[in-house]
């Protein structure tokens, strides 16, 4: 079988920053936690936690040591309580997210109602909302900013792994809303180049393995975009999940991987393909 | 024959207010000059020419006396010449238009790249585009946004009478060549509200006269508009264009008038209209 790895296939900028700063901080001694898990990857937070780094689902839960802020990023106010509570803070934010969230505090120290394009149950829109000191509204759509208030003066910030086209959908909504619109386009593209490269993968192999967390919406979303493709493609996070029948009659294989999977994970799943591959011969 | 008079026929807000500065000024003594036609009414001007007000083609013209500054505004250039020769200036530009040359002034200042929506040949759009001291585009529609260069920050603002759709297709266009884009939202819908009138008008009348200046692109808008929908539609610019033939056969006549037609111009023409009607039955 011929096995073709994506170019883009794993960490992103952001991802690689924040894990570097964990595995940094974890090997330093004392207690150390993440403030949720540091990125959507349950094998390196597992590995995280084997070094002794504690996931923490609220930062009033720890009294001291070092707290890891995750790429996501975190509510102002949680940032604000670990201060207050002397943590030491590694901060693992994703600088494009950081980016967002100052422009959303900048947008409402300027007197701008601000807009927040994306979903509003993921973490990083959350936080990135919680900057806001004035109004605030988080829109998946351009349907659901046609039904925003008349607002004098809007901003506009995107959610970073959104689609291009929906904040266009928003900004157009959102033109006939108020007198003065500002927009920043806070998305990064690595999540819609990842995407790109998969489908033209897909869609020259006979079977696509996507690598990467089960509660990765990147992962996720890369899978589905493979499979409207390409049937006979699976969603794995570990080598050990791969079936050797899932090959049979196989000529060329593409792999890809989220932008929270880390290359040690992508290495074994291609490790065992190779061995899937010579057992067929055998 | 029934005459029906549209609601918004004629002056609108800036136009009352630049022919009030203008007859105001008129009628004190001393040398007086308008920037170009003040309003594009060519009955007005010939009114304030019979009144000693001279229309110039060039700040340069005049060495003293009052100037007034038109409806449409000037270019910068063209005031600081009016004040650097110490003429006594009368600011007639349409707040709307003012509000528009203030923000490519301050977006200019502010580090943006200044995108105009308009019609390049026109004296708002001319007017307008002097106050950027940085870089500045006039473009049509989106399609020409479309072929703009990437830019870090842009500012968007439109002539006063353009269409909202038209403004929106630009500001999608810029989303994809910046990472900063601010518009203001600077069309006035005086013009929007008075074409969707007519159109109501046209719709339920045999005839539609339709009164103003053959050089103001917005009654030539106005009677495009009207003759989509009834052929039966005449734009003139004095009831003594009106045809006794014209209204053979007709039982109800729709009046509008565009932006800068005086009041006593249309009452002319429903006087001439009332008086063909009585011909009619007589």
């Amino acid at each position: 079988m011929e096995v073709i790895l994506a170019k883009q296939a794993g960490f992103c900028f952001g991802v690689k920053r924040a894990t570097h700063l964990a595995f940094e901080a974890a090997d330093k001694k004392g207690e150390t936690y993440t403030l949720g898990p540091i990125i959507h990857s349950p094998q390196v937070v597992q590995r995280l936690e084997e070094m002794g780094v504690k996931v923490l689902g609220d930062v009033n839960d720890a009294d001291s040591g070092t707290i890891i802020i995750r790429s996501h990023g975190v509510a102002a106010e949680e940032l604000e309580a670990a201060v207050s509570k002397n943590l030491e803070i590694v901060d693992a934010t994703c600088p494009f997210v950081k980016k967002a969230q100052e422009h959303v505090e900048s947008l409402s120290l300027a007197g701008y109602d601000v807009v927040v394009v994306g979903d509003a149950d993921h973490p990083e829109v959350q936080g990135i909302v919680s900057y806001a000191t004035g109004r605030v509204y988080v829109v998946g759509s351009g349907e659901e900013a046609a039904k925003l208030p008349r607002m004098a003066k809007i901003g506009v910030v995107a959610q970073t792994t959104q689609s291009f086209e929906n904040l266009k959908d928003v900004v157009y909504a959102c033109l006939a809303k108020g007198g003065e619109i500002r927009v920043y386009h806070t998305i990064c593209d690595a999540t819609a180049v990842r995407q790109e490269e998969a489908k033209a993968l897909a869609s020259k192999v006979d079977c696509m393995i996507v690598i990467g967390g089960f509660n990765s919406a990147n992962t996720k979303r890369l899978a589905e975009v493979c499979s409207e493709l390409l049937p006979r493609t699976h969603h794995i996070e570990t080598a050990s999940q791969l079936d050797s029948s899932w090959f049979v009659g196989v000529e060329k294989v593409g792999v890809t991987a989220g932008a929270s999977t880390p290359k040690w994970l992508i290495d074994e799943v291609l490790d065992r393909i190779a061995e899937i591959d010579r057992e067929k011969i055998g």
